[in-house]
């Protein structure tokens, strides 16, 4: 099949092998994929161990092997397995977590070698984690459930109490994610930081009550003006390192901090900040199968308008340069790959 | 009066004013007070950056002024100052948080200039902190309050479930006074680890369940044999750099750390560590007041022993000598200073 594969710590595009569904799995050919920052991490740092003569990959990838990256997706299915139910029928437009267990054995579709993810024509799913894409909703709006779904379990993770109010560290899609699912649950104020005018623009737009440029002023002095004393739960974002600290020094006591940026290098924190101001930090990562399931119910019903976040569109050929646009904030949010594009 | 000052980064023995009580302030005469690590780290600190020129000292003290460390005490009533209630006679035993506000300022008792503490003859401390040393308790032990209400705002802060176990990794003083808050709360079973034959043992006599020295083994892997799949909550009692990415490295998904070690210095974490396991760090520090008076009601009344962790003596003369001794884990758990004795 066609399909952008890593290879060599590079983005190319060729061919594949077609996969073939296995015992309780599904054949299904890719609708659209969104680009996740996590792949443009992944990328960078299969690139560098590259250049070191390493031959590990992050996340366990061999280096030496294809990937098919892209695990934000909407695809139709196509066959089956064996030992399958086959309630959906060929042609049905489904959405899944990104996960397959093949034995005893948790697979990421995307990030492993026989689990081809999003970037290639065609993919294998668990049947039994297939959701059936609501008639009428868009294939591009759902191929935002899997990252909308971040902010979901995010925001789930950080136990709001009725009243708490929140500051959005970095409006990439984590920020936005993460903006639209504290809008779903009425929290007020939520007041977001991003560098990128674009991406203030669109936090406003999920759902963000303020939003600030770091460059000119502190977003917790921001928030304080709009809020006064009301205590604010902080979601980090950005995962880039230096954040952490950074939100540490300017948190007020006691508060709770929600990592939900994804840094995959060492990072500096200092303890004896975290110790006399008792902050507490809440990694988080990915959601629950029913917070999946209620985000693509959320977007389908309107609840949740995921369209203003694509802000392009690109064909496998348009990967490579649709990551490298990616590393400039100012221009996009969330690009779709979709194989008919481009 | 006679005192153990910091004084140009280091201990010395010597002379400074007596302190006079303010408005809503006693006059107290130090019957005993506990050497805490923090104060090893403070004089640490001060001597290094004395060494490199610098005039600002850790805390916001001044290299140039004198300090009178010492907060973990037990005095006598001496006299009051203006605004006093005078419950309480001349004579009486009494223990205090180590705090004074004056004015609106907040003021550490042994970590300000103006604020004497334990190290000296006397001390000025808030009438409305007071509580009185109930009669038969030795004074060495209500001295044992305050390090004691360390471990009890600790293990609250856990927020413990029913059926939670506990892993403790140091046991100096901070690591005894969580175990032994935490067999108050019944928890079971709790895995202690120290590098020190003697903290061990004290951690057994404490309250742990089973200890474990890591130059042999990892503590989590003692904890699974004991536990199997039981959820613990794990309690980072060290303080120095390192141990919360080693934590963080060996605790299992989802798990709650508990930082009450205090680490002075920047210190390094893997956030994707945090993240991928969906870790949680509670930092905490110090105590409330009702925790406070419920640690001298708990020792008072015999469920807490603290007896066994008093394993040296020494007046103002050998305070010094104490400092170096209490570096080498082996020889001590808690020191007391007593002006009467050496």
């Amino acid at each position: 099949m066609r399909a952008t594969v890593m290879r060599g710590g590079e983005l190319t595009f060729g061919t594949v092998p077609d996969p073939e569904p296995g015992p309780g799995e599904v054949l299904v050919k890719t609708l659209a994929c969104g680009i996740c920052g996590s792949d443009l991490h992944v990328l960078e740092q299969a690139a560098r161990r590259m250049a070191a003569g390493e031959s590990d990959g992050p996340l366990g990838l061999d280096l030496g092997r294809d990937v098919v990256m892209g695990h934000e997706f909407c695809a139709e299915v196509v066959d089956f397995g064996e030992a399958t139910q086959r309630h959906l029928k060929p042609g049905t437009r489904v959405v899944s977590m990104p996960f397959l267990v093949r034995g005893e054995l948790p697979r990421a579709v995307g990030y492993s070698h026989d689990c081809p993810g999003g970037y290639g024509e065609a993919m294998v799913l668990m049947e039994s984690l297939l959701l059936e894409v609501p008639n009428g909703l868009p294939t591009e709006c759902a191929a935002l459930t899997e990252p909308m779904a971040v902010g979901a379990h995010a925001v789930a993770m950080a136990r709001l109490a009725a009243g708490d109010a929140a500051v959005v560290v970095g409006c990439g899609p984590v920020g936005l994610a993460v903006i639209a699912a504290l809008r779903l649950h009425r929290v007020e104020p939520i007041v977001a930081a991003d560098f990128s005018p674009l991406r203030r623009e669109l936090a406003l737009t999920m759902g963000a009550h303020a939003v600030v440029d770091p460059a000119e002023r502190s977003v917790m002095d921001a928030y304080g003006e709009l809020a006064e004393a009301k205590p604010a739960v902080l979601f980090e974002c950005v995962g880039v390192p230096g954040m952490i600290d950074r939100i540490m020094t300017d948190a007020p006591h006691g508060a709770r901090i929600i990592v939900a940026g994804v840094c995959m290098e060492p990072d500096r924190i200092q303890p004896f900040v975290g110790v006399s101001k008792e902050l507490q930090l809440q990694f988080v990562v990915a959601y629950q199968p029913a917070e999946f399931a209620s985000t693509l119910r959320a977007i389908a019903e309107g609840e949740l308008d995921v369209a203003p976040l694509i802000t392009g569109r690109v064909g496998f050929e348009g990967v490579a340069e649709a990551f490298e646009e990616l590393s400039h904030p100012e221009a996009h949010a969330k690009i779709l790959v979709e194989p008919g594009a481009g």
